[in-house]
């Protein structure tokens, strides 16, 4: 049998799911997990860019040249692409449906150096990764048949990470995922009753309750998520109304990343453990500017299992109430 | 602050949440994931019946008192309930949403002996340990309060297990969770369209097609999932029509336990690692017999991480094409 990337719809539910044997884990390998694949060189590490494909983007030095060191921040393509471009035709079928894994997977290096973490980089490097982000975000844009992008970084082996080169991923598909356009939906619903943004009311509520603040200046505000999934769980909101990342001011960045950079740090230094994901949430690619949704950053710590419950309801359980896990963010 | 357990909505998605500070994990254990606790001696093990809560349910011999050895399989509530009966009342507030964490925990313990896991106990006890289930969850529906009830098993610290003695869990919620919604809601279009169970509808096409078959007999069948978000993630039907676990006959209960059983030691045996969660999918509690939904059981093995791809868009990536891990399963 030979396998494409492949976009798969559950049969009940609407929700699609890659199969991507690219990624080449055999039964063997999986159970490796929890343990970095040590080989070294590290691809990532400067003097190897040979070592991964070709670079699609980099921050370096003036007169340096593509693929080879003098960088700071390096885009390279997913050498074990979840979907890739050239992906064959549907073979498009009812209950079973399944459609070609065309996207975009792509790796973000954010150093030349191996072993750091993001909150070990000084705060102009943090907020150049914003940058790239945002360039990635408005090139994969132009491609009409990508729908959605997701930014997320997996920082330690508990929070899925594979890799131990600090880095982080940037995975363009052509639907909108389900909790995605769950949010487009959560939040259209409340626009259409109240005809405001519910991030920005969200935002309003969390200040004048403050109980559930972590920080706040004037460009961002920081909370534990009311009803976060995660222990410690943190959403980071920028005050400006503004429903795409891409589109987000260069002031608004660099203030998200010096917000998220000083939050990390605080998550590292205070709760034990420096495993967590950090995700984006924005409107779709191809959307207009909306009223109703609201660019953010998450960020997940990965402290706690998901286990049976979390995987066949969709809820989760979550052991400390995010009042004392601000209380503590804020100490 | 002091805390009881509460349900939080989403303030975008409806999504509820857990916040179950009775649980005691404090942010220095958090880190000991992955890790079981060697709380010796242990409160599951025949002879330290005083160590846990009273039981409520129990398999034991004819005049053997309760909380006290001879017993098989032995449940009790949940010594660090998500839920529990006794919440307080809602605080019912708007965008922030609240109410009690109104629920029932229990613990299956499968047996008396510590180190055993499931696939080491005969048949006889497997189907035994189904019946314990179909009875707790009849228990449960006779609380009107109870909307759903799921009944899972984590094995493997991977698989978000944090005791190490083979058990259990039943945990019935007051709200029908989210992604239970979104299958009855799924299975209802379908129905509405075709005048068919989907589930049903899946066996038949299932069978014809056979490539994702693992084993079929006279009462179950037993496919690799067409879009499984896990390697190896297998879903196991009964053949008979019925929408609730608590209705189904005992010719079906044991058939499905015995290929339960085979299933999970072929997983065992053929896929390195034993780290899985084994979800059963009935009907909401207070619901009527439906022609629309199909009670069944779900197999996730847990050999890939979860990372921020995944807990923001709500899809995953499986590198193992279920028609690949089928044949696997088959052999």
């Amino acid at each position: 049998m030979s396998f494409f990337p492949q976009l798969r719809k559950d049969p009940i539910i609407d929700r699609w799911v890659l199969i991507a044997p690219e990624r080449g884990v055999r039964p063997m390998e999986l159970a490796d997990r929890g343990e970095f694949k040590r080989n070294r060189p590290c691809p990532f590490c400067e003097g190897h860019e040979t070592r991964t494909p070709h670079e699609v983007f980099a921050v370096r030095r003036p007169g340096t040249l593509p693929d080879t060191p003098g960088w700071q921040i390096r885009v390279v393509s997913n050498m074990f692409p979840a979907a890739r471009r050239d992906a064959p035709p549907s073979q498009g079928r009812d209950l079973l449906e399944a459609c070609p894994g065309y996207g975009v997977h792509e790796v973000v290096v954010e150093s030349p150096r191996h072993d750091l973490s993001l909150t070990d980089l000084p705060c102009e490097h943090v907020r150049s990764i914003l940058q790239v982000y945002q360039q990635r975000v408005a090139a994969l844009a132009r491609d009409s048949r990508l729908q959605y992008v997701q930014v997320f970084k997996n920082q330690g082996a508990a929070a899925g990470a594979s890799v131990e080169h600090v880095h982080s991923q940037i995975l363009g598909v052509p639907i909108v995922p389900r909790d995605i356009a769950a949010e487009l939906a959560g939040a259209a619903a409340y626009f259409r009753s109240r005809n405001r943004c519910v991030f920005c009311e969200l935002i309003e509520r969390e200040l004048a309750d403050g109980e559930r603040i972590v920080l706040a200046n004037e460009r961002a505000v920081a909370v534990t998520a009311f009803a976060g999934r995660f222990p410690y769980e943190m959403w980071i909101l920028p005050r400006h109304h503004g429903s795409d990342f891409q589109s987000a001011g260069v002031a608004d960045l660099d203030e998200m990343a010096d917000v998220l950079r000083t939050l990390l740090d605080r998550l590292q230094r205070r709760v034990l453990g420096i495993n967590y994901n950090l995700v984006l949430k924005t409107a779709p690619l191809q959307s207009e500017p909306r009223p109703d949704y609201h660019w953010h950053w998450r960020i997940l710590p990965r402290t706690t299992g998901i286990a049976g419950f979390e995987l066949s309801t969709g809820w989760f359980i979550n052991p400390v109430p995010p009042e004392l896990a601000a209380q503590r963010l804020r100490e």
